[in-house]
């Protein structure tokens, strides 16, 4: 792997992520062996935009790794108040880090500020745009749970305006996977992700509803359908509704399948299936720190 | 002491309390010999509403012992926000750290999120319940200036609306301790605070002014009356002026009493008893420290 | 120099200047040889006001060190919004740290409040007054690229309002330097300041355009001319436009003209001098680190 910025997924082959997820199991299985692997290692966090998971995550993996956080702090309180550019900003912060992690509201604002910056730079998120770790973490859990080659996945919910769902159906065309894609009409795969993933050769299919294809799923990845992208309530609740899964639904699937969701959920997935051994959801979320671990340490190692 | 989560004052028995006391007192007394018993422990802090000095405390504690903080910061920029339930949020952030710092402010939200987690949690105050660092550390500061045993403590001011006091009051009838509650009969203690003190076998007095046990003292607790406990800013300032103390009033007082408050104070305790020896409110939050080392120390002990 | 509170520029000689700023070059000169020089150092944040670089810069300056920080946060969500008197605010949070850093709105705070601490208090900012440490990250970098002694600098933009040139000026009348002042009419050194640097016999001139002494400077400190001096946005425009520099203008000066600016700027320095040799205000910022290790360092030092 290039030792430098991580912005997009799609700038991983699958080379770069079996050897980023090669490590992650390496320290999800000795944490201790890396306690002090980056002992003087400072992170950078520019969080433009909220973020409670993601900025907790890429927290306890630098610590992990025995290194620290600088941390920005909430924009309010930050220069870009007045009226200072990004790339400012991102060149005045890489001297008081080794690293950076930024999350911005604007599609495109992590690539733009890498080119201003010598020390590496990771996306955690650019409004519609890319967020690389969130893809790994997904495959690291896949992996671990169903493999990623031979694997049929299930991916449902808003599949439009999903970003976590386009950069994981396109790192998949990395392995041989089967993809279905579940929603309902109105929130279909953009026309330009479902071309980019035919263009790869992977093979995928598209669906309204979940039973035909549920008996058949090594992994069913959940996502919100969120009221905002309907047009008044009523429309919202009917369609909804029929993308919610629950203990008894699940009667149908596989005894292994894994059932995944990028958090927060709000009820798309039911309570009682948090007592199913599909629920991988909160592994998932857990799998963020030795996945951004590995990701840390292998950029880290590259700096001088 | 049980190795697990510590919500409630009620749980700690008095063998628990002298055993936190007892580390404490070792730590203060020789901090060096703690500065690394914890240097892999990552303290995950879930502030749920603002608080200054329990979150620095906390993080001066884990900090001290050799670990890290990772803090889910304000509410507002939390998956909170998003509609998650305090249960899920309980479930993902235990991934990220070894132990739980929670404060909440609904009644009950600790021991319900306790009950989500496998890494110890402690309640930093969950709305009118409970906050039992607080109460070790006053406990600890009442050890250190007077004694636990034998002791005659007055505790004045809002007694009716104030966790604080309920919470120490009830700690105190694992010790021979006479108290004295000193309030308005507006902000009396409530009634089933009362009946639990009497149960617990408890000697306890009520009283409208200081005066007559003042000098009787060895401890005295002053608490703030809030303003808007009172139909009207008149009623308040007739009230609250007779619940203030200065260096006069304590000249009827022991030599050797403690004056204690939980601050922050506004004008209940005047600034000129901070130069008196009677003074011990800034000690007392300062003791925070090792007393929250101490319960960090134990709790993680406990972990694999 | 003295081991206690830094809260102004002024109570610094040219000894202590120079102290701190030889340990600042060794720190930049190997910075590992520091890297464990106050590893159970606690370094309290004390920001009642929003600040990017400056909390930024101190956090990754004492973890640089091998201590750490304990940040109170936005000051709404401190006890401040309680009541509480900000000298009851340092008795309490000197407790949980072995050195402090304040900024705060209010010009004088720094200094009122150091008076009820023990532990050293570092003013980073009060209000219209001073800013030690950004004095002393500036005289560094003129020291390490045009040398503090025959030293000929031009400072520019507002320096009626402008708390960081005043500090400067004063600072620089320790050394053997010419320093002209360029500014239009309505925003020239106050009389005050001008007064106070030809009592300390410095070799001072004011100008209203830059264009007749630029070949002479070795280096040029320009600052932001901010809109809400003006009674209206024409006038505004009309001035500011005067007192901005593009790398055009710079083929005047002397090649190795260093031109600084404290950031964040706005327009008054054109993107194109970033690319010149000239462009020293990014290092400028990131010099920060080093001298703010370098005068930590010195401060806990002196600490039992």
């Amino acid at each position: 792997m290039r030792h430098d910025h991580i912005t997009s997924t799609k700038q991983l082959s699958r080379g770069d992520i079996e050897a980023i997820l090669d490590r992650a199991s390496d320290i999800a299985a000795d944490p201790s062996a890396y306690a002090d692997r980056q002992e003087d290692a400072l992170l950078g966090l520019l969080f433009f935009e909220p973020s409670t998971r993601t900025k907790m995550s890429f927290s306890a993996a630098i610590k992990r790794l025995g290194g620290d956080i600088v941390d920005m702090g909430p924009v309010d309180s930050s220069s870009v108040k007045k009226g200072e550019s990004l790339a400012d900003t991102a060149r005045v912060v890489e001297g008081y880090a080794d690293a950076l992690v930024m999350r911005h509201p604007s599609e495109g604002s992590a690539q733009m500020a890498s080119e201003y910056v010598d020390v590496p730079l990771i996306n955690a998120g650019d409004g519609a745009g890319q967020h690389p770790t969130q893809t790994l973490l997904d495959l690291y859990t896949i992996r671990e749970s169903a493999g990623l080659d031979g694997l049929t996945i299930g991916i449902m919910g808003d599949l439009k305006y999903g970003r976590t769902v386009h950069s994981l159906a396109q790192a998949l065309t990395n392995f041989d996977a089967s993809q279905h894609f579940v929603s309902p009409e109105s929130l279909k795969l953009p026309r330009n992700v479902r071309y980019d993933l035919h263009e790869e050769g992977s093979s995928i299919k598209e669906h309204t509803d979940l039973e035909t294809i549920l008996p058949s799923l090594d992994v069913l990845y959940v996502t919100r359908i969120q009221e905002e992208r309907f047009p008044d309530e009523s429309e919202y609740r009917a369609v909804a509704g029929e993308y919610q899964i629950d203990a008894d639904l699940l009667s149908a699937a596989k005894d292994d399948l894994t059932v995944m969701h990028p958090l927060p959920r709000v009820d798309e997935i039911a309570y009682d299936v948090d007592e199913t051994s599909h629920a991988k959801y909160f592994e998932q979320a857990h799998n963020g720190v030795p996945v951004r671990m590995a990701l840390l340490d292998t950029l880290l190692e590259g700096e001088p």
